[in-house]
């Protein structure tokens, strides 16, 4: 081990053997903490090539076990999100292309940070079950074209410990590590093709269009190197997704999406993303093709039935999609006035997302229990005109003393113009 | 300790609380070790100003015990060697310093690698004790202005933890690093002054002038942050020093040398450093004045005598002194002849280094038993003419399976050439 760190501190290319050697030190844990935190800072420093890269994430992939999804008919594509605020993609997309005739078996973690996961939004639901058995989950795939259960234990667990070890050493941000993590774990739940939503902005963690390009082209890389196509969405996390940021809040959103009254940028996100699982699912022939196809579902209301279908087959109410009331809602609430007159010009997420842990919509360690009512509802968004004292949010949470914190984050979140603002637009490049 | 990690790994500047913070968190043990490591591997790419360092020296000095020597008169001046291969430097100068009554209090770590470090050495003598205390060791150097011992365990505990993390995790090599180390234990031993013995050539782990320098200019600017005068002496280190290598043979070479009969590259060495001390101690004028005092206290016995002093006050035979046959000398031997005719023009200090592992003369690890008689006695140096089949080398060693692996090292170390070859000066430069 010695002599690999030394080598990638040394800026040496490392062979598929010694790759392996690492990941299997790792995992039995022969290889002590301290030697693959300094290799990872070493890697950090001289990253890796995609040789390196593809050698890696098949080692990560191989550390644990892979979801055999081949009795699925229909190419299995995944979509994954780099994480951004307000990004309730998935409970639209799922159902939306499973609407499609394209198979989703989508496997999610519990979120970490300013909400919970897909799996913590849709327990909004009475019943709505995630604890499902592979067999199961298989099966419910066959049957309804769509499932969601949370990620098995046994998978890439070379992946969970050296996430750990990054977390804590400052090497999260390293392009070699970031696309072997997201690359391995999407193949270890049997995807074929890959969507990645790449978000860009204060919300983000990839800041610059440059690394945001430099990272989705790689990633387009291993994935040619292992077989699997890869389309890149580069989009923009200045601003929240959509006006809902929380648990049930963004689920209510979705489901308003579902039946067509969904925020452009939320519906146009889903639409593009849609299209590009669409192709590579062969279901249609361009991704215009597959936009319209997508709209046409949304607007004729079969997306959302087949949201319903889903909900019921893994035992939620869904007396809670046809009346959105009844799912979790914080007993307080406050509402945040703007300040000033004028336009929104910047409306961070960065800041919405701490505003959002302070009410409780978030988990900071594993093992924090996640308020699924809590949340920030935006009145306005960027580009919006605003008077001053007219309500810029709504914030809920289980006790008042919550919003104390989370408004002292909305004062840092906004700022104003006189002149007129334009939004940046949601899709910023397709790779 | 995260923020520190991503300062360091961002290239910014530390403060005085950070470096504190992680010193103390360090010795406490509540910064784990893969924190540790992820920052040493940080600091090795981005390096610490002078400010840093010095806060460092300073953090790691206090982390322990410091030894309070301002009960003996006169200056302290205490000589460092960066580690070389056949260096009895300190045996020589100690004694020899001591007799132009300059008080010399060393404490000296045992060594790991070719060979025993200085107190392993002067083990040959039966009955030599280093395990004395501290008041008796002050005591000794009263009485006689010069004492041996062991390193006290509560020094710079921060320094043995650092160490023993950048030992496995490939982050020895750093200027900061090492100039903190260096000067840390120095100071914590007592020292006023610091001549620093800095090796440069395949047997020390400098490898060119530039950093020699680089590492020697820090070293004395941390000096004068710190009050203390240092002196860099970068010596040649591509051959082993004099003609002994091993514990007992390089005392025997020791007792030659404060004869008057030393090898000129090592009684060189030995006046230029022992002239800086001398410089340092208010002693003596000019360098030249004080080689001149220590070549005369070699040639009319006074070194020889001081040295005998020592060894007896210390419980050691001094029979040993007079009769240098009776000191332990390895059971079996092995004449390593000259393959080719030709003059010398590589002597590997590194690659005799290895052999004399190999013979048993050095240990591996910390709990490795050394062998006292074991080692290798150099025939010829680099510049030697030398016929085909004529010795180069006599090996000691406790069994003949050793000397296998021994001579494969030793093919390694000479090369030839026809032309006449000059080998470079031993002192190299003064800073």
């Amino acid at each position: 081990m010695f002599d690999i760190i030394k080598k990638k501190r040394d800026g040496l290319e490392l062979s598929q053997e010694e790759i392996q050697l690492l990941i299997d030190g790792l995992v039995a844990g022969t290889i002590p903490d301290y030697q693959i935190s300094a290799f990872l800072m070493a890697l950090y420093f001289r990253g890796m090539n995609d040789v390196e890269t593809a050698y890696l994430t098949s080692a990560v992939l191989q550390s644990g076990e892979q979801i055999d999804l081949s009795d699925i008919e229909g190419v299995i594509v995944d979509k994954h999100s780099t994480g951004g605020v307000g990004d309730k993609t998935t409970i639209v997309l799922a159902p939306l292309v499973a609407a499609a005739g394209v198979p989703v078996a989508k496997m999610s973690g519990r979120g970490l940070g300013h909400t919970g996961g897909t799996i913590d939004k849709l327990e909004s639901f009475d019943g709505f079950d995630v604890d499902i058995s592979i067999p199961d989950f298989i099966q419910k795939v066959k049957t309804h074209q769509v499932a969601l259960c949370g990620q098995s234990a046994n998978l890439v667990p070379a992946d969970k410990k050296l996430y750990a070890l990054r977390d804590v050493t400052a090497t999260i941000n390293n392009r070699a590590l970031i696309t072997s993590s997201i690359m391995s774990k999407k193949l270890a739940c049997g995807a074929d093709a890959i969507v990645i939503d790449m978000k860009l902005g204060n919300g983000a963690f990839i800041q610059t269009l440059e690394k945001a390009e430099d990272l989705g082209q790689m990633m387009i890389r291993i994935g040619q190197k292992m077989n699997r196509q890869v389309a890149i969405i580069i989009s923009a996390m200045d601003q929240p997704l959509g006006f809902s940021v929380g648990n049930a809040l963004e689920v209510k959103e979705a489901i308003e999406t579902l039946k067509g009254n969904g925020p452009d940028d939320l519906v146009e996100l889903c639409l593009v993303l849609g299209a590009n699982m669409l192709l590579f699912a062969n279901k249609v022939k361009s991704l215009e093709e597959g936009k319209e196809t997508l709209q046409q579902l949304l607007d004729n209301g079969t997306a959302l039935q087949k949201f319903k279908e889903l909900i019921q087959s893994q035992g939620g109410d869904i007396t809670m999609v046809d009346q959105p009331n009844l799912l979790p809602c914080s007993s307080h609430s406050y509402t945040y006035n703007s300040p000033q007159s004028g336009y929104i010009s910047q409306l961070s997420a960065f800041e919405i997302g701490r505003a959002s842990v302070a009410l409780g919509a978030g988990r900071i360690t594993k093992k924090s229990k996640i308020d699924l009512g809590a949340g920030i509802l935006l009145k306005k968004k960027i580009g919006d005109r605003v008077e001053a004292g007219e309500p810029l949010a709504i914030l809920y949470a289980a006790n008042q003393a919550c919003f104390e914190k989370a408004t002292s984050y909305l004062d840092l979140a906004y700022d104003f113009s006189d002149n007129k603002v334009t939004a940046s637009p949601i899709i910023i490049k397709t790779l």
